[in-house]
């Protein structure tokens, strides 16, 4: 099985069973942001928590096996068409010069790491409409000389 | 004075005057983030904030004029290659799919405004080496029917 | 269903039942771009709408499921080809600029929301050739100082 | 004098005389629309407008020559950036498969004219946040069979 | 039926019958590089036509329907790499510009259009090697100022 | 003196003495396509003809040297932007493939040479919108086996 | 049978009889660089050779008729990506305006045309490493002034 | 002096004393390709070459420094769109593949450098139009398998 | 079978017999990383190594066939998209221009063969975090003058 | 000064005092790779390095501000074109997908460092034809879940 039908898999079963990411996250031990990534097949899952998704969701232990595979992680679109997705990219090109300069003032040369890397998203409710709140957590790299 | 020339002068007088984004930032008022993205040419001030940055920094009330000016947003490269802004852009493409789901679970069909839109950067000290933490905070923005 | 099988359903019915867009968005309530956007699989419905939908066209319920799916919006082509889609991508190239000025000189430093949006079409008839009116609808958003 | 050049001089005076579009435009008999996109080189004017406009502005008659030129229309990105110009782009990647349904199921097989076309501005004020109205309109040219 | 299957069926049939497109043109009353364009799925068939057509390949008249439709016209590179159809899109990099000031020259600021357009070819017998003789012929649409 | 230079002296001097390029091209005895495309540097002139052209346009010498280096022959942009010449680029890629199996039933395998090339353009008057034809004549070259 | 399945037969078919592309090109009186690329679907065959290659190969007679069609020539990547290709692109890269200036100066301003063209390849075997030899063979075209 | 001062110095000389690629060949005892590809800026010359080069287009010894300095080789376009080095292009994309096995059935696997290389240029009179021969001659490169 | 389907078949018994690359690779002779670049087809190998390698993974022979095919080498993305990829990628980009200036200061005007070439990985412990260690070695081609 | 000015300033430095990079770097007590790299405005030095460097190469301490400035590191072409950096991107590309299989393999789900990471190059003689000996050495991040 690969990430692909174990993705669709995953799904479905989510579906099936109305549970939202956070009911999954919190009966498997793990963050919602991190659980759907690994449903969709972007990152790998140890085998205890493998085992736990496979329960809870009620699928075959054979998708247990493709949950814990390592992932080739890839996307379809150089630039993201949807507008949910692109708004993230367009943050990322307006503001990245200007976040390199803020943090490296205060880290030194170096870069935050996105793979010792975590985020999470909050909804904080607003009478002038809704604000949604993603926390991006990565550890500093500094650059070494040699 | 356009806007490159302006980023010139206020990045110089900052060097100048060896004050960090959060020194100005405080002195004017504004988040750190925010300012550095003005300087940078990527925000407009207002004139109030504009002659306030000019006299925190020292400059010409030319360069006043130029950080009021309405912004043409724009970056170089489709797909950054500085390392800093390139593991930016790799969490948008391994994460964007997944948040899409995560948020639009939680809120509905719609979009996190990158326009009604902030963002601040933290530095959380560790042992086993510190932490960056990006928070971005945008108004969710349902799709119309009609 | 995914949204393809569905505009696939949606299209045959259409044509089976021999309705224009204008029938069909007059029968459910809703103008015929928004209808025939949602058919193509380019925004969601509600519950109500895509039942209502689905009795007008006489297809099975399983498409209102798909009516109500969150679509992931993209489109093959970064320039279009055809023809038709291709003389508003040229509009887009040749006025972006000029409207930019134009619209934020009367309203601030912000932008015309893609989401918070609206559209119709229109035909005017002329002698000397007919005309096609389309109108653009979307609230201003003003960029956020933090 | 170049477009280029042109365009500077005439955006210079502009903001020397404090004038709108809408002043310019009123001024010369021509929709603020049109009368941007000659200034910022997209378009040709007339020698009357062209004279009437260097009259309004105050500048050389050198730039009335300019203004007549028949301009090459380009533009610098295929995919837009700035967060203006890239929500038109959006809608067209959103909408551009519908609107030709729509518009062709109404007039037949054929484009909606990007030559012979205009385009209009309206702000609507509404306590909920204003809106920005745009309006295209263009000659309906159908396929010639031969 | 879409347009690919159509265009198997019709030049599968056209093999069959040994017709070529003078052959079919005639019969049908329409020139022979419209009739194969419209075979290929590039443009759209009167009812009166699509039948005429249907009958002399003898084909279903499902076929016709296919006919009918409005097609998508796109082709699969943006830079064709087949020799024939690259020196064509040699052509037009070598000669767009003079040719676009060529033409403005006599007919003033607009365009030929590719929508009011007609293609006629003719071999032209020499000794020294026949030559291909391509006439397109377009209606001139000036830009309207408005 | 290089092609570029070569091209603005040649544009000036031919406003300067009010000339079109049929003037220029029946007073060197070269048809006015060829002669534009030979002053915008996409061709090179002979010995004599450059010196004619010279005298025409009452320029020095040195532009005569410039006219017969040849060129390299290039183009800003894969897919034109200008309308005009994007029209050029539309036809090329709609009726591409049509043309390739149009001229190859009549000549055998092989291509229209864009080398062995003449062009003319002219113009036809029409009460219902003048017309312009452009008449593209080139050898054909058969594939060579071996 | 299109191209592709008449490649997978005759590579099959030349695998199963172990004859090398020198046998099958001297049986049929034809160069093995040719008949190589017949077979891969880039070049056409005549009548005759194409029903040679079929008995020398034993194959059906379908795979004459596909041997006979006129190719689209294409190829997969714009920039190849296999070393050995690669390699040739990388000579075209860097010696082609070299090639070009050494050629025009011995034969005036023209082109070595890819269509009248034959190619050899030889084996020159040498202690120090055996060295392929490739000989291009094209008639010089000359620009054509009108 | 870069190695494009030193290619316009060059060629300038060579231009100002009227010889060929052939007669500087043949007076610093190298190939004619190598010779216009060395003052191109695409290949470095040993110190006793580029002194004599420098001796017979009479340029000062700076250029003779440049002339010894290793290029950076590159070119400005992934396509090339000059029909010369087009064609060569062409060549590559049509028989690359075919190439690859015709060389790799011989030699075995393994490529052909574009390094331990040299390439040779040929005018062959013939009365239907003289031909260009090119000879490509490079060391069969063998993959190493560990 | 192609080098699809044998890489496939290879992994799918390499994860059966559960054996590292480090005992596939000790078991035939051939270092780990060549023998998984063979595996995934990027490589050929002799028959005598095909042979052991279909022993130890216990597969049929028609896989030793395709192990033997001398492989078209390529892969999907111009600019890898997978973390561990890209950050050779990034390497490459970053050190690419140094690199050949220190390696041509050593070696004269050359480059490293990629062809004659081969690549170890190592585990280097270390408990501030274990190091990944890896040796390319690619033998010196000095560029040949002619 | 910015980083390019301050390689200029570099690399003529050295060219001047004709030292080696081994001799600088030793001088400095620094590597040679990342000693070239900082030259060439790749990585920042440490302001003892950076001072170092002044004093070895006997350039102004203006220079030195400038090797201590945080760098945005971007290279020119996302597939290079020199044949050096071209092989390594080759590598890249032909090796990448098998390197991630044999070091997650034994290192677990996670990546090589390009930050916290250091390049050696040796030169191994050998009668054959010298070889370069690259050695990366990059710590192994794993993928944190959450």
């Amino acid at each position: 099985m690969d990430k692909l039908e174990m993705r669709h898999t995953l799904l479905a079963a989510k579906a099936r069973k109305k549970l939202s990411w956070d009911d999954i996250g919190s009966a498997i031990g793990m963050s919602p942001v991190w659980t759907a990534s690994a449903c969709y097949g972007m990152n790998s899952a140890s085998r205890a928590v493998a085992h736990k998704l496979c329960d809870v969701l009620e699928v075959d232990t054979e998708v247990a096996e493709a949950l814990q595979a390592f992932p080739t992680k890839a996307w379809d679109e150089a630039i993201p068409q949807d507008p949910f997705i692109y708004r993230l990219y367009e943050v990322v090109g307006v503001y990245g010069e200007t976040l390199k300069d803020v943090v490296q003032e205060k880290f030194g040369d170096g870069i935050m790491s996105a793979i010792d890397f975590t985020m999470e998203m909050d909804k904080i409710e607003d009478p002038k409409g809704d604000r949604v709140l993603l926390t991006l957590n990565g550890k500093f790299l500094p650059y070494k000389a040699w």
